[in-house]
């Protein structure tokens, strides 16, 4: 299997060697083979090339079975005009390879709970999977532009049926190896957008009889998320009420640091990140959480290459360095003994069977 | 002063009756003269006239001082089609008066917080207003349509600069009168209108030097209400997210119940309602809370008619009522008493001076 990784900025760099680190551990303990091949991707691309995303890399993703990436931007790179910032690295890749399925698993760790915003009793038992659509609506939309004279601007809400359409089925999909309830969210009351997207989610659910489905405006959603996150199950939604919602629900849990994510298509490539940042200000200094990297990884194993096991194996792995109370800087763990990048990668690696 | 009463739908007729005794009271106390006339929107208007918002509703309120609101919608016309809906009347209101600006302040009651799903030391202290654009973007923009045979669809989020630049003064001087702190939301990362906004935010920032200006994007903003909400002072935003951002809010402190809101426009001309809807389950029990509108009328006489003492004086009536451990159904207070709709109302009469 071809691996593309692109560890991007910040604290990227780090977070990726512990990833490879565990997955060449997995593949000589499975026998599989994976390649590894790097390239430059964000703010790392423009100190190289002069641009976020280096055709290279899009040659190179493109060819690729999966991809991991760690983190895009920084300070660094703030001041340079729009259309060539780290983040358009992101953009464009996501773009350019068709991964229209953002997937978010947030689920508390047991033993992390403590460190949630929410009391106890209201975080416990959630499990949530949001399902985004990543490659339409008002982040591709034409026109975006500004208008007479620079008085009026644009941007553009578009997508088309099928987009609407493989997104939603991928919902169906989710919620049915699940807890067989969707919850899509949208805003029909006032958008035409999200008219068209819940006749589509109705027509669908013919398909998923053992699916229950429910609507939610955006606004009762975000209220929801805090209120009650454990009456969830999966939330499919289109693009940027899913970078709201989906960076509101990363933070209920009080472990940021450890949240993975998926950006898939349909034949199964993808490309796998942690939900954090680049976190430039611990950059180098080896105490980032390589956890939410290595989960990434797992997700890789799960969905683009089909093993399971691997993948289960890992995320055991990564519970049992809670269970024994091990955490980086990022998580205040009462009682619990915290650990080095380097260190925590080591104990993951100790805990694989 | 020429006040228009639009009770609405759900429990909106209970707990208008409440705001208008308690004006009445306040008129007789400082000697001013308040004329309340009565009018249908919403689903009420839809049961009497066929239409959300009638055109008799739209002329007495061009011609009022201010206009109070209880709440519209409700199952009854959920499968009406979409022009004709209950909160079609809302945005028509909002749009035809010119309210361009929506103020929504979220403080918690220091003996309710223990209601709020957060824990108390993430909460406590905070002290939030959210100025919300409500007339532009996403919400007005056309072409907002189907297209080929409604395989494509499209929304557009327009602003004009003289849109941007009203609101994000507001927020300004908002910021000004509190504690000069000013987040400004957007998603420069991704829109063209949010990198104009950021412009005017910037630019506007010079005639405000004793404003503090932070630019937070809208993803960043979800998550840091959660975990931070104590470092907020204004935020001011486009009118999307900020529905999403202010509805995200209200739930923070666990008394939605208590929470007003004020749409105006620059001569003082202000629509208030309460931030709860309906609650059609509830309606006809005597069992709503009354407060969310009752102090909702005070805003309106601080915003509209400039009576900061009379504002004032409600909203320590509504606070001794918290102090004195009453509370409707929907506030669980640890050893308070439960009181009806027009009991509570009778509290709040007894505690103005
Ligand atoms: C960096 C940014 C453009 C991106 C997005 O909005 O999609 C990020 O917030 C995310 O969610 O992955
Ligand atoms: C009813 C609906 C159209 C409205 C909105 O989205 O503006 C409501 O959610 C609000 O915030 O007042």
């Amino acid at each position: 299997k071809q691996i593309i990784l692109l560890p991007g900025d910040g604290i990227g760099r780090e977070i990726m060697e512990s990833a490879k680190l565990v997955l060449t551990a997995i593949a000589m303990e499975y026998n599989h083979k994976f390649t590894f091949h790097e390239h430059a991707i964000g703010g790392d691309a423009i100190d190289k090339y002069g641009v976020p995303l280096p055709e290279d890399t899009v040659n190179a993703c493109s060819s690729a079975d999966a991809i991991l990436l760690g983190a895009v931007g920084g300070p660094k790179w703030d001041s340079i005009p729009v259309h060539l910032r780290p983040e358009k690295g992101l953009l464009g890749i996501r773009k350019s390879l068709g991964l229209f399925a953002n997937l978010r698993p947030v689920k508390g760790f047991a033993s992390l709970l403590h460190a949630s915003p929410l009391k106890e009793e209201i975080i416990k038992d959630s499990d949530i999977m949001i399902v985004r659509e990543l490659t339409g609506g008002l982040y591709f939309g034409q026109p975006s532009e500004r208008r007479e004279n620079g008085n009026v601007v644009v941007d553009t809400l578009y997508y088309h049926r099928t987009e609407m359409e493989r997104i939603i089925e991928k919902g169906f999909q989710s919620a049915r190896i699940r807890n067989k309830h969707l919850t899509s969210v949208d805003k029909a009351n006032v958008l035409e957008s999200s008219r068209m997207w819940r006749e589509i989610v109705n027509e669908k659910a013919k398909d998923y009889p053992d699916v229950t489905v429910e609507h939610l405006l955006v606004d009762a959603a975000a209220m929801k998320l805090i209120t009650q996150p454990n009456q969830f199950d999966v939330i499919v939604t289109e693009n940027l009420f899913g970078d709201i919602l989906s960076d509101e629900a990363s933070v209920l849990t009080g472990s940021l640091g450890m949240l993975p994510s998926a950006s898939v298509r349909t034949d199964g490539v993808g490309l796998y990140e942690p939900v954090h940042g680049s976190a430039p200000d611990i950059a180098g200094k080896d105490t980032a959480n390589p956890l939410g990297m290595i989960l990434s990884a797992a997700l890789m194993l799960r969905y683009s290459f089909g093993l399971e096991e691997e993948a289960s194996e890992i995320e055991s792995a990564v519970n049992e360095c809670m269970e024994q109370g091990y955490h980086t800087a990022d998580l205040k763990l009462n009682g619990g003994k915290q650990v080095s990048t380097k260190k925590m990668t080591e104990i993951v690696l100790g805990n694989l069977t």
